[in-house]
């Protein structure tokens, strides 16, 4: 358990105030109705990896798409990118058309992302989403490329120079981004920096929960989660219970309650935030945009209740429309908050 | 000059309604201010080709986008299909995952598309579209894969299989595609079928005058135009005198005006029809729709009034959300109409 503020012992200033690491993901978003979920053996909400032929064949029977950038750390870095941090991405692409759209999207909003893509393998990761006609997206995963990402793509130097080395969860699914994840989280704390962990989802945390346990215990300082991926993770039947063991677990525990706001919790502080009120339209991305938000709040030195407020306005922003990145300019807000 | 119902000679029936030959394109939209038109030398509202190079450059300095399918032809085509027509298209993607997005598109509507992609070649093309506050949309596209569609890719016995043939104009800035069409344009007429032609936008009619001039007067039954594109095509400065010259040059002309309606020209008939009232939100595709409703209505026998209010239907739907296809099911509104 390390210190959620700023290690003092730090030498040197941070050129980055946010690494992310994640999968890259390019996503193809469809309409469909609940029966086309039942005749593809689909859970309805949650994220699901497929294979090569599998997607093949899911892709041939779905309506006609939208593509655009995704990935949840991606997501995140994005967000936080235009939310003005200075912001570091390594995540898997492959040298295809839909690399380069990957490649472009995260440089345009300014996030630095150095990692060499995958060549004459596997092709860029795609997730393929459903969305149903209550707002509500069931997401197929073919990580592709990604499941080269490893230790060899985690630069030290890179992860030194960051404040905060950002990992989503999802990155325990291909087996070799879990050595990634180790190198940055031992290169991180060897300079003084922090490590962040997100779940990403339920099915992640019943997947890799030993794992997980395991890393939150002895490897995390900020941890971020939902309301139904911390009581899996502590395999506990309330909120309130699941918030204890996160509190005495690690230094700082974020838990995101959808309309019901946020809990912050450091050592015996607790502090709940308010959602930001806003039309909601399509809630992915809603963790990604908070966690980027607060964040970007913390690397720039303000209260933690202030953090959260930054995290609730841009995951307000995000819900508010189709797609999981930011589509208003959120500077003027943000810059009014007090702190 | 032929008779824009169905020739009384055709031997067979047809397979499909209509089959459409054009530029298969993949739309990258991004938001842009008009200072970043002014920096890219880009006339607003116009497409512009590029070349690799150019638009590279350009993809680099663009905000970070959307992708899906587009084509003017091919959106015409797909919204058909979704009205109910039997459609088949012809155009040139490459091997590559953008080639691969068009072809699921245009397929998952029920568009029948034989055309075999280029291996070994150009990348599938793209228009890289920038989006300014204004809701116009600034286009430059840059052909790829398409500048290799050549006579080869027709094959004969489709188009006498299809009532209607339908040419875009833009089908004639990639040189090889002009013999494309000339094949197409007299393998239908040797069947007993129609060929329809759109302007596709005033720039490519400056580009292509009187190729398109021959082509309206001697191989085209069925032409489609909005005012900026007829008054062009005749070098005239009113509306009413370029539509008369239309109609003495063809044998069906259908004059779009935006919020002013339509005008059908056969003979000396003269037919309006007002646009349905919808709230405008991206203007992109309207003229492909209307094109679509019109002939969906045509080869369904439909009274010429009842085909432009099918077309005024299908641009309204297309112009009340982002992308140049159908989001909502209008089945039942076009069921619902006399005739």
């Amino acid at each position: 358990m390390t210190e959620a503020t700023p290690n003092p012992a730090t030498p040197n200033p941070a050129t980055f105030d946010i690494l992310g690491i994640g999968n890259a993901i390019v996503d193809v978003v469809s309409p469909a109705d609940d029966q086309f979920l039942s005749r593809h053996d689909m859970r309805k909400g949650a994220m699901m990896l497929v294979d090569a032929a599998a997607a093949d064949t899911l892709y041939a029977a779905m309506p006609p798409g939208q593509e655009s950038s995704g990935g949840s750390a991606a997501n995140t870095c994005a967000v936080a990118a235009a939310l003005g941090a200075r912001v570091a991405y390594i995540g898997k692409v492959a040298v295809d058309p839909l690399g380069v759209v990957f490649r472009h999207d995260i440089k345009a909003v300014g996030v630095h992302f150095p990692t060499s893509p995958l060549t004459g393998g596997a092709p860029t990761a795609r997730c393929l989403i459903l969305v149903t006609p209550d707002g509500q997206r069931t997401m197929n995963t073919f990580l592709g490329a990604c499941v080269t990402l490893d230790g060899s793509d985690v630069d030290p130097a890179l992860v030194a120079a960051a404040s905060v080395t950002y990992l989503e969860g999802y990155l325990f699914d291909p087996p070799a981004a879990q050595a990634a994840f180790h190198k940055a989280a031992s290169a991180a704390h060897a300079a003084g920096r922090q490590v962040a962990l997100s779940l990403s989802d339920p099915f992640c945390v019943n997947r890799h929960r030993s794992a997980f346990r395991d890393l939150v215990a002895h490897h995390v300082d900020i941890l971020f989660a939902n309301e139904t991926e911390i009581t899996s993770l502590y395999e506990q039947n309330t909120f309130e219970a699941a918030a204890e063991a996160a509190r005495a677990d690690v230094g700082l525990a974020v838990l995101t309650r959808g309309e019901a706001g946020s809990l912050i919790l450091r050592g015996d502080q607790s502090m709940t935030v308010a959602a930001e009120p806003t039309h909601v339209l399509d809630t992915t991305g809603a963790g990604d945009a908070y966690a980027a938000g607060f964040l970007t709040g913390l690397t720039a030195g303000k209260p933690l209740q202030v953090c959260g407020r930054i995290g609730s306005i841009a995951a307000a922003e995000v819900i508010s429309h189709y797609g999981a990145r930011l589509a208003a300019d959120l500077h003027g807000r943000i810059a009014a908050l007090a702190g």
